[in-house]
Formats: C-alpha cells, structure tokens, sequence
C-alpha cells in the first residue's frame, strides 16, 4: 500500500478525484475514502491492468463505458480474485459461483476479469469489442460469450434473475445436499447499480429475495453517487441502507475502493446464513480519470487519448495498449484452481453417487438438462374445460415426470392454477418447495424464472393474467434473447374475462408478444391442445415458452394423440369440405366459434376449411410448402380471434378482431356486441367470398 | 360508538372477525383493533351504508371485489365526510382535492362514495354494476363516471399516477399562487393496497415522490395482511413502515377501522409540508362477514345471499337491497358544501384576477384545457439532423408556447433531449421547475406523466429510449385507455443505436405500441415531420402520442411547412414517377433509404412511387378514398422499416425488416448486415416486381 504521504501527492496530482474524495470525508458516513494511483501490490497492479484492458477496449471501439471499470475494479477483482469459485476451462461447472454484471454496460470489466482468469476469451476478442461478431459485444450476452451468466444492460434484469439463480440453488442443496455431502453450493454475486436500484424490478426483486432470507445471494451496490443525469442528489436520495434492512437483508457500507474493505464485507457477506446481503461500496466513477473521475462524463464515452493517457499515468501503468505483465496474467489466473475445485467436486460427487445412486442419477440427468423424464403420460381431455383448468391438470403431470420443474404466480394461483399439488410452497423454512408465492411481483417474477432457468438442473413456470404480461414484457423478452426456455403462462386471455372489464382485457397482447424474436407464444383452442403446448414447452432448449389460457370452458375439439397433434407444427387443418371456398382461420376460445359459424356456412352450401393456429411462431418455422399447403392463397382467408388484428394480414385477407379497448359486462354479452358470433363471423366470411 | 361490553358481544358472535382482530392484539405492534358491529353514530352508520350498497352491488352482479370495501369503508368515509373538498355537481372543480383508489377493484367503495356525496351516479347505476353501458364498471374509468379521477386496476398505477397530480399541484401552485392568494392547494389522496406497494412502478413512485418532498401527497395502505393466495406473510413481511421512513415519507400507523384514528392521522397528514404522507391502516378485509372477515375468500367473489344477509344483520343494516336512509343520504351529500366551495374559489380567483390579470388570464386558458398559445411558428429544418435533435428544438418553441408544458427523462435527458432550456430542473426546492429528473424509473415516470397530464393545467412530455417503452408499456396503455394526452417521446429508436447491441436495439416494440388502440404511434423521416409530430401531441385531446426519434443524422426530405404537412394524415405520397411500377413504403430513418433505393430503380427504368408513413394510426383513421389513393391495391408495396415485419402485411406484399434480434456493432455496419443498404431494398423490389 502506498504510504500517506504519497497518497497525499497523487490526491494532489487528482484534483478532480480529490475533491470528490474531500466531499466524501466531510458528508459520507465518515468513510475515509481511499485514493491510490500507484500499484504499490500485485493485488493493486491486477486492478489497474484491468481498468487499463477496459478503457483501451472502450477507446479502440470510440464507444463504450469505462467509467464503470475503473470505479468499481478494485471490488470486483477482488471477489473474482479471492472469492468467486469458478472454472475458466469449464465454464459451465455445475457447482460454480454465479456472477452477474447487472450493470451490464460496464461490459468490459467483465470481459476483463474473463480474459484474465483464463477464460476462452483472448485478447484479439476484446481488442474487437463492440464490433460485428465478437464476442464481446456492447452489453454483456450469455449466448456469445463463455463465462457470462445472462444478458444485462437493461438495468433491473441482472439483480432480479439473480434471485432465481440463488432461489435454484438453495432449491437444489435442499433436494440433493444430505449429510456430509454439500454438493450443491455456491454464492451468487452480483455487481449492481444506482439504476439497477431505482428500476421498480429491482425493488421488487429485493423485497423478494429478503422474504425468502436468500442467505447466499450477495448484491455488491456500486455506489458512484452519479447517474447519467449528474449527481444521484438529482433524483435518488433515499436511504438504501435503511430500505434494505426493513427489507430484511443484511446491510454493510464500505470504502469499494479499499480491497481489503471489500475482502472483508465479502467474508461477512458469505458468514451471513439467513439474510440476503447487500454491500454498499461507494466508489468513485471513473476512477483516475484526472479530468473525468466523480462525473458522469467518464460514464457512457470513450475517454479520449489524452483523457487516457493521462489515466494511465495516473494509475502508474505504461501507456502500451492492452498491456498485461506476465505476473499479473500469472496471479489472476484461475485455470488451474478452477480445475481442482472441479476436479474435487467430481470426486465428491463420485462419493455420494456410491451413497445415493437414485439422487446422483437425476442430478446427473438435470445437469445434463434433462428435466423431463423419457416417458411422459401426456394428459388427455373428452369433457369441456377451460384451458387454465386443463393446464393444471397438464401441470400435476409435468412436476411428476420433472421433479425439478418450480412453479408460481404473482399472486393469483387459484386464478392461473400454477399450484404444484404433489409438493408445497417454498418458502425460507421449506426451500425445496416447489410451488413459489411470488407477490404481487409480476417483472421481479419473471426474471426470478429466468434465474431458475438459467442456473440450470431446474426449469421455471409461473405467470399472471395475460393481461399483466405488460408488465413483466422485458423480462420476457430477456429470456428470448438469452435463449433461456422459461415457461410463461397466463390466463384470462381476452375479454371472455368479463366483468373486470377493459383495464384487465387483453387486446394488443397476445400482438405485442407475437412480435418478440424467438417466443413460442401458444393459444391452445381445447384442452388437447394445452396438452401439447406443454409438451412443446417442456422440450424446448433455447426458447421460451408462452401459454395463453382461457378463463371460461372450451369444448374438445381435437385429437387426444399428443405426441402426434398436428398442433405441433403450429397450425393445422381442423377439418373441411372438399375444394373448399373459405378458410376461418382461427386461435383459442375463437376455434369453437370457427365451427360455430362453419355450420351455419355449410347449411347455406359454402365450402369451408377450419385452420387452428396455436402459434403463428411454430406455423412460421415450417416448411413453405406445407405453410402454402394449410393457407394456399387460393383460398380467401377470415382469420378470427378475440384480440387485435393487428398482424393478422400476413395470415388471412380478412379479420374478426378487436381494435379498440374492452368493456365490463359479463363476458358472454361482449362477445356479442364485439361480433364474436357465428352470425357475424358466417356473414364475414360470405362478405369475404363477395 | 359502542361500549366495551357490547364490543365484546359483538366479537363474540363475529369469530372469524375476532380470531384476527386477536391474532392483531397479539402480533401488531400493540395497536388496539376496534371491532363494531352496530352503527351507534350516525358516522357509522353511513360507514355501514357504504358496505351496504357495495356489497349488493357486487351481490347483483354477481361479480366483483366486495372485501376491500367492507374493511376500507371506515377510512375511506371518513376521508371522504371529514377531509375531501370536492363540489359533485361540477367534478371538475378545478381546485379540487384528487382522490384516487389506486387498489382499483374495490371500485364499488369508490362508486358508493360518488352516489351518497351528490355525483351523477344515480342508484340505478349502482344496481347496475359491471353490466354493459353502466357508468359503474369492474374497475374505475375516469371515461365512463363523473368523479373518477383515472382508470385503475392494474396495481400500482395509481399511486404512481397521483404522484404526477402531487408534481402538477405544486408546480402550478408555485406557478400562480401570490401572496394571500393560495388558488393553487389541494391534496392528492390515494387509497393502496398491498399489491399497489409490492409493484416496482409503486416501488418507484414513492422513492420519487420522498425524493421530491410531495408535502400534500397522502396515501391511505389498506393494510389488511391478506393477499389473493392467502396471508401477506406469503410474500410481503417487509418492514413498510421502516422502508417508506427510509424513502423519506411522513410516516403513520393506525388502526384503519377506527374513523377517529382515521381522522387524526389525516389531519396530521395535512399538517406534514415538507414529506408525502402514508397512513398505514390496519383493517379487516371483508370486515362484518362473519365466515370470510379476514380471509382472501372475502375478495374477489360476491358473499353470496347468505352471507351477505349474515354480514347485514353483523353491520346492524336491514336487508333491504340499496338501502340508503334520508339521514345518511343528507349527512354524506357534499354538493352544498362543494358548491360554496366552487363559489368561494370563484370569487378568490376573481380577485386575484384584478390584482394579476396576465396570470389569471394565462390560468383561465389551462383550466379551458388550451395548454398551448394560439400561434406557434413551429420550426422548419434545412439540414440534415437526427430527429432526436431536431426534436429537442421544437420542444423549445413548444416550452414557450405551452408555458406549462413539463418535460422530463428516466436519467437520460442528454440522450433523448428532454430538457427545457428556458427553465431550471424541478427539486423540491425548486417546484416552478419544468424539467423533470425522474430517475432511472420509466414505469413510474410514463404513470406520473399521466397525472401530470390528468390533473390538467398541465401536459406532460418525457421518456427514455425506445426498447425501454417496455418497461412503461402499462402506463402508455393505461393514457391510451384514459383517453389523457400524454406525450411519450422515445428516442434510439432503431439498431442505428449501433454497438450498445441487442439488448438496447428495438426491434419488436413499434409493432407492440401500434397495435394499442387510441395511441399515435410517430415516427417521423426527418426533422420536418418532428415537428409536425409535435404540433399533431400538443393538440391532441384525447390521444395519447409517442414520438419516435433516431440517434443518427437524417436528411431533410420533406415540405417544411409544417401546419400543412401532409404527415398529417400519416401516409402520403413523397414523391412518384408517372405511372409508378412499385411502392416502396418507409417510416422514418429508411425513408431517406428508400429514397437511395428509387434512385437506384428509376436509374433501371422502374418507376417508382415513396410513401412516408408517419403514423399507421393517423393513416388508419383517413377516409378509404385517401387510404386507396395513396396505396392502391394495383401498386405492388414494399415495405421497408428497421424493425420487426409484423403488422406490415396490412400495407405492403413484401417487407424489408428485422424478424430477429439485433447486435452489437457500428451502426452502418448493422444496417448493412441486415440488409439496409439501398441495393438490396432495390433487389427486393424487383423481385415484387417479378
């Protein structure tokens, strides 16, 4: 360390992080801020190399954050250097710590941090980054790049999944771990931002995680005190240490700039079995930075050559580019103890295998991600009911054959039916539960199932009315970008709801989500098909999954052969007369209605074909012919459903829909005065054939 | 009120009631639950009437919420009786007090309210609950009742949205008030649930309203421990009190049944200045129904005859259905008392209109609803400029022509330009400010910018970047519904963002905001049509708008007088060769590409026809005459956008777009990649063409 005189020299030489760290002694808690600039340790060199990759990368893209980096350096190197187990070569070992950046756009601390502790990311990668191809794009993306848990950037996600990854871990020890034999372990460390606070998911997420006393998930708050806007005085003032702990978390305020503080609030942090923890490290944006540090103009630029040359001399590295001394590669490096912990973890799991054959054969399954079992019964309806009922039913059957599969809602389980009934609610005194009370915590919910999802061995289900899929949308929208088969289900999905009227009535929905990149989203038209979009959800390995589901009874309409439903290709040929004249081509509750109106059309002597389009995403991924086969363009089209018509075109010629908002009435007379009938629907399809 | 001995009696026959009330004596910070059953005060009484008609209503319909009323009545009339200033007969009083019931589905207390105070909401309305075409539908709508504030239901939004109202009170109170003339003072009171505090954008909203210091913000938590799934213990054991000291809020905890502990706690609430107030209530949900009092089975479904008949005899009331006694009717009726209230305004306004002509003639305009002066020279533009610039000059002019126009960003007022360059950013010190810092909170922010916009006076214009439209997608929906003409501004509103990659990039979230009904989705092509988009948001009336705007530059290719614009009717024909072969159909920046791409086509003889599309939904809501005119079904269109396809059937045969997610690259890159390149959209168009 340096001594204080020298220490007083560089506050001298730094006037700008200085002045900051002045402010901070007169008004901080009394903290006495630590500015170094020299690397007097080892400890203290691998901090600056890696602010010193970070801001290079961030200055050869011309785009980036290095403000980031270089304030909140010390706390993650240290936890990456002391504390984080993980295997660079096998970045998927099962039993490793969890670490997301969920302030995603200091990206490049972490590719650091990765290139460094021997991960397969090397220097050419993040001499690229931000450009087309690398792996290392702007943000953090699990799915480029080995050693990246999940995508962050939209600010909120990274500290919400983060609680399904620790709810999937203390899920997992409870099922596996017995005696002697703590298989299943880890922490899950976070690096979160005054943004990552703010965002109401956030907030969420920690009233959540303090409920469940998720004792190992550990948030390391960065708190710079600015935001893109200038000071956080501007609009975030409230007392976070105080709100954490009436939010029951176990709460420490450091010196982020202090690695020893930050050792030490680690082991505290790991020490503490029954509370999640939060370390609030204030720490300096853009540290070194003699121009730029304590600003938000260090936050979202490049710092510029000179800015950076002057950075670096600051910090006491060389002005080479990309500069990393062997010894430094040579103490970061974590290959080769990240293979013993594996190493020793397989010996240990070799131990309980010879104990626990049945537990080790399905842990062995579940991290090979297989959650399903071979055979499944799949269930199979011949009486009305409503698809959220059949859903349920589907569901007892699920968490049979996949007894790993955790179920939940925000708060409306007895609406949705996401009770798993042949276990219990999880709760901090019963965490191998697996139906989750999730609050009136829609986005913090969804995220949670992504972190569940994400952590692997378990596989999340849960949702709401489909009308509050609005709120949690960019969790949903997170899952189809990470790739992550998280299985969404929501009920009450159109205005067949009734009464609770047009601030509960879906109408855009069912658009808005279809429109999302790969998001199977699935509007079963019977209890059959429920069945198979269960069975496609539970197979799917890089999408999720969206069930929509209806609040009143459907009648059967199709064939109970699930593993041969022809609803597996999206959408199908229910029935039809010969050469037929008009296709009604339609989705869910509007299937029945389809018949409904065909009867009449056949009476008159029209010829109709009856489409059931489960999912227009499935239907897209066929083949064009047998597309062109189910709706040729030589058959006029009249594509029905209770919702939107917008996207519709694409599909049918002609549309039966809703655009505008719902009403409250009983659900029966607004299907009526909305045109849901078969008189309406047979007198479009002949304007339709006019 | 009752004698003790009676009390006891009355706990007695009430178990389930008592059982809580005893589990409360024990459990709850020692607070004294009183528990009445007979109406010994004429007060009680009309409590009880209250409950009464709510739960006939609910009874009637056979649908509805009727535990929220049983247990918040006690407030809620006291609030109502005591505190509210209010003039029924004119419920737009423009001084009045706002009263929200954000936890909307206990809508009946609130359509009771209105009844037995004066509103136009006759006895027949009641008995008419959530029947189509009833002024009382399942949850508030501030579109079909006299009195209703806002639309509320989905949770949260209604605290959220009052904390705008707070902003607009006190902004236009600093605005106008003089010295003796207070003109401007009113209260915003709010009645929450447990599900409105648990939401992220509620989260939100009260560290934003701590944060500015919202004196005359009062919220009401019906804190009655029971969630849909059961008991808050479930999921919610947070320390409210402690976290909303924490956020800096005025905090106090009574006994919610108790209406002089309802009483003192208000009126302490009013005396507070410098924080927004929460009165933690504790109350029994459903409270008087002997077999659900206390229990999740009192929420959401009718009591049932019996029941409810038990639940009557419980609250010493008649069986009769509707019944409402002369001496309850007179005491509660608050048209006297509101009309002198309107009366002395008047007469106050009136003075304080000789003393202050300019600024009393400026307040009779806003109150008139004509936010903006008659002439405006809107801006023209020569030179190229991103429309997210181009944008930030016109809100200058507009901010001087709508001197109560507020802007404000989630934490990017650099990014997408939102601040007033004539004003100063609005603290609690500082509350004429008309730049608002809302944080890194963009639910909250899109809810308070409705309340803003609601309270009236004032227009509120803000946001954040267009992929995070996401995450106040609710809020958006919710002006839409109400009808309230809220600005939305969203800026990077396409992969031209470039390297921040997938997770900023839009691709699906213009599909999913078209698709709301009553919402003008803008996406202007270039600084010309910013400006039109501006003029068609500030006079709108009942149509929310949302701009769109690009972070690269953009060429000027349109007229630039703009109060003749033809983007005024959405779409329209840029320019054509004679005879036009093919369409190609662009909204914003890919206007100026298919510009590019005409040239490339007529330079191989194609003629060519370029639509701008602006808004589908103006385009929509043109006659068909003008529809077909400017795409005919006889022209072969090509649509071109960079962003999802879905949707673009309903106007073209064949799309450019982007039906996957982005990446992370230079912004020119990306385009290339994805195929916006003047080349391939001419490929594409020949191959319509063939």
């Amino acid at each position: 360390m340096d001594g204080p005189i020298h220490r007083f020299g560089s506050l001298v030489r730094q006037w700008p992080a200085f002045r900051c760290a002045l402010v901070e002694l007169m008004g901080w808690r009394g903290t006495f801020i630590y500015v170094s600039t020299a690397a007097a340790s080892l400890d203290q060199l691998c901090i600056n190399v890696v602010r010193g990759l970070s801001i290079d990368a961030v200055q050869k893209a011309n785009s980036g954050h290095p403000g980031l980096p270089l304030g909140a350096a010390p706390m993650a190197t240290t936890l990456w250097m002391r504390h984080l187990r993980h295997s660079p070569k096998n970045p998927k070992f099962f039993n490793r710590d969890r670490f997301i950046l969920s302030a995603g756009h200091g990206s490049m601390l972490l590719y650091s941090l990765l290139h460094l502790t021997g991960y397969n990311l090397p220097l050419s990668e993040l001499q690229n980054f931000r450009q087309w191809g690398s792996k290392t794009p702007g943000h953090p993306e699990n799915f480029m790049t080995p050693g990246v848990e999940m995508a962050t950037g939209p600010l909120g996600q990274g500290i919400a999944t983060s609680v399904g990854m620790a709810i999937a871990e203390r899920f997992l020890a409870a099922k596996f771990n017995r005696p002697n034999h703590e298989l299943i372990s880890h922490f899950t460390y976070v690096i979160c931002s005054d943004g990552d606070l703010m965002e109401g998911i956030g907030q969420e997420a920690a009233s959540l995680a303090g409920h469940l006393g998720l004792g190992k998930l550990i948030w390391l708050y960065d708190s710079n005190h600015i935001t893109i806007d200038g000071s956080t005085d501007l609009a975030y003032t409230e007392n976070v240490a105080d709100k954490f702990t009436a939010l029951h978390w176990h709460v420490q305020s450091i010196d982020g700039m202090d690695p020893e503080a930050v050792d030490q609030a680690l082991i505290a942090a790991k020490a503490e079995k029954e509370r999640p923890s939060i370390i609030i490290a204030r720490t300096i944006i853009g540290f070194g930075s003699p121009n730029k540090a304590g600003s938000q103009k260090s936050h979202g630029s490049p710092l510029g050559p000179e800015e950076l040359a002057l950075t670096k001399e600051a910090l006491g590295l060389p002005l080479e580019s990309f500069w990393v001394p062997d010894h430094v590669r040579e103490a970061m490096n974590a290959s080769e103890a990240g293979g013993k912990l594996e190493t020793d973890w397989t010996t240990h799991f070799a131990a309980y295998k010879s104990e626990y054959p049945d537990e080790a054969a399905l842990l062995d399954r579940l991290i090979a991600g297989e959650l399903l079992a071979e055979s499944v019964t799949w269930p199979e309806f011949s009486a009305p009911i409503a698809t959220r009922k059949s859903s349920e039913a589907v569901l007892q059957t699920v968490a049979k054959a996949a007894p790993t599969l955790i179920s939940g809602s925000a708060d409306l389980s007895e609406s949705v039916f996401t009770d798993i009934h042949c276990d219990s609610r999880q709760q901090a005194s019963n965490p191998a539960g697996r139906t989750m009370c999730y609050g009136v915590r829609e986005h913090a919910m969804a995220a949670a199932m992504n972190g569940i999802t994400l952590h692997g061995g378990c596989r999340a289900v849960g949702g709401t009315f489909l009308i509050f899929s609005d709120y949690c949308k960019p969790s949903i929208r997170l899952a189809a970008l990470m790739q992550c088969p998280t299985i969404f289900l929501f009920s009450h999905d159109s205005i067949g709801l009734g009464e609770d009227g047009p601030t509960h009535q879906p109408i855009e929905q069912l658009a808005g989500l279809r429109a999302i990149p790969n998001l199977n989203v699935m509007r079963p038209c019977d209890a059959n098909e429920s069945s198979v979009a269960w069975l496609l959800a539970m197979r799917s390995r890089e999408t999720p999954s969206l069930m929509v589901t209806t609040r009143q009874n459907l009648p059967i309409l199709t064939s109970s052969d699930i593993e041969n439903h022809p609803a597996h290709r999206g959408a199908y040929i229910l029935n039809e007369d010969a050469d037929p004249q008009v296709c009604l081509l339609a989705t869910g509750s509007e299937v029945s209605l389809a018949v409904a109106a065909s009867e009449k059309l056949r009476a008159e002597g029209v010829r109709v074909r009856i489409v059931s389009m489960m999912s227009t995403f499935l239907f897209d991924h066929q083949e064009a012919s047998y597309r062109e086969s189910v709706l040729p363009k030589s058959i006029p089209t009249l594509s029905i459903e209770a919702a939107s018509t917008f996207g519709w075109a694409k599909y049918s010629q002609a549309q039966v829909g809703i655009d505008h908002f719902g009403a409250s009435a009983p659900a029966s007379r607004l299907f009526e005065e909305f045109g849901f009938t078969p008189e309406n629907v047979a007198a479009q399809a002949r304007a339709l054939l006019e």
